[in-house]
């Protein structure tokens, strides 16, 4: 049987990393189900539309056989309304997400609306990986990333992903050489050292612009920025439980404070399967 | 030396449960900063603005000894902004961000602006706590929070919070009865029920509400979840790292790929300090 594939991003439906991803899952020979949305959410990490409505609005921009929508809201967005409207219960066997112009790997995938709509997926206990070239901009160059990006979902496809988890795959750039392999990875612990730009407008009032450099001080050989330095596509399967278990048990002590109840929770329990929240989730 | 605490939230600069939070601030006799969004942003997640840039205006809202700002951005950039603009490099020895009109327990700590400002601060090396009441609307009754907001803020100012983590509070509404305690918690396995409702504006075009019922059925007394059910202020250590370094080793064995440099990464490395990220990001 044909798998289905939903596919959304967070650089628009026009973004050229998108066609790109639809055209690679067409050899995959898939039902392929877009929705993305209609306007750049670049930045946009986990938000969601709330007191306001959604449009949604089918378009033939990938031509035959692929059904597109563009959604009016986030990229967590789409994949609500794919779920939960669009497909009308039916359940994806893969969630796609990307390929987004830029990376997303390190701290970056919390701000990455390309991951929030593959996170938004894991929730819903859906296989999801999000992809990301790490090369800015309309004229990025993705004619290396088809054996990659069909290696990694033909592997998702048939051995699965853990459960809980969404994979953020990031590829280096091609000027930046011939790539080495698949490599999976921690997310490194890198930051934006940043700063705002003061500039006043034609009234003098003034206004502030965001700027930053992305600085690693992690010299793990084990993270995914040292894998993209060293030429392979990164791969970092990424919880949505936040719960960091090993400070349970240092606050426990530190503050005087009473521990979670039937124990420590030292360690994370094991996920539930998306079945077990009923068949009206799904 | 007085503390510095910096206040900020998703409700808004002018939201009840702000000035709540910088009143119960005034008892711990800190400098009070407040850099808070202009306007609404629930669900705005860890959405950050890049493409255009943020106003900043200056509010004497909380009355005399509160240097307090509106940010036209979301609550991450509220901090950033904070930490790079506003305190001109001096750090906060405290961020809190709330309390927010509503529950932030389980998932919905992905979907929050509370507490996406109270993680952006741990991401800069911060201390840092985003507080939210179970209670819904402007309405809210703020009335039993105090002694359990000064409580954890005077712990975290006294012994400090577990590097690379944030503390996720939420506290049961004054309805329910008296509050038990505060206790420890993980992030409960719950998630929303959604679905879609389709009307049809004035000139018979589709649009879409979004609907959702939250629903646990993660049945451990360890949860955030229960905690609240029992009466008690729930606190879960939440990271930023979302690296799931089980499913490393799983995924290297189903899918054949190579393991991360340098070993297996089967557990989490130790947080680096903010220190060493050198001054110029502090």
């Amino acid at each position: 049987m044909r798998p289905l594939i939903l596919i959304s991003n967070d650089d628009s439906l026009t973004a050229p990393g998108i066609a790109h991803l639809v055209r690679l899952m067409r050899e995959l020979e898939a039902e392929i189900v877009v929705v993305a949305p209609a306007s750049p959410q670049s930045g946009m990490g986990h938000a969601i539309t709330i007191g306001h409505p959604l449009r949604l609005d089918q378009s033939d921009i990938f031509g035959e056989g692929v059904t597109a929508y563009a959604c009016t809201g986030t990229p967590a967005d789409c994949v609500k309304i794919a779920k939960h409207y669009v497909l009308e219960g039916r359940r994806p066997d893969l969630v796609v997400s990307g390929i987004n112009h830029g990376s997303n790997s390190s701290v970056n995938v919390l701000y990455s609306g390309t991951m929030s709509a593959a996170i938004e997926a894991a929730i819903e206990g859906l296989p999801a990986i999000g992809f990301s070239l790490c090369e800015y901009g309309d004229a990025a160059d993705f004619s290396h990333v088809g054996p990659w990006v069909l290696e990694i979902c033909r592997q998702a496809l048939a051995h699965g992903i853990p459960a809980g988890t969404a994979l953020n795959v990031n590829i280096p750039k091609n000027a930046a050489g011939p790539i080495q392999g698949i490599r999976l990875a921690r997310q490194a612990r890198a930051k934006w050292q940043e700063k705002f730009e003061q500039r006043h407008d034609p009234y003098r009032r003034p206004y502030y612009w965001l700027l930053g450099d992305f600085v690693n001080k992690d010299l793990g050989r084990d993270t995914d920025e040292a894998a993209l330095a060293a030429g392979y596509v990164s791969v970092v399967p990424c919880q949505y439980d936040l719960t960091n278990y090993g400070a349970l048990g240092e606050m426990a002590e530190a503050w005087q404070l009473a521990l979670p109840e039937g124990g420590p929770a030292a360690t994370p329990p094991q996920p539930v399967a998306s079945e077990d929240y009923g068949p009206a989730a799904q």
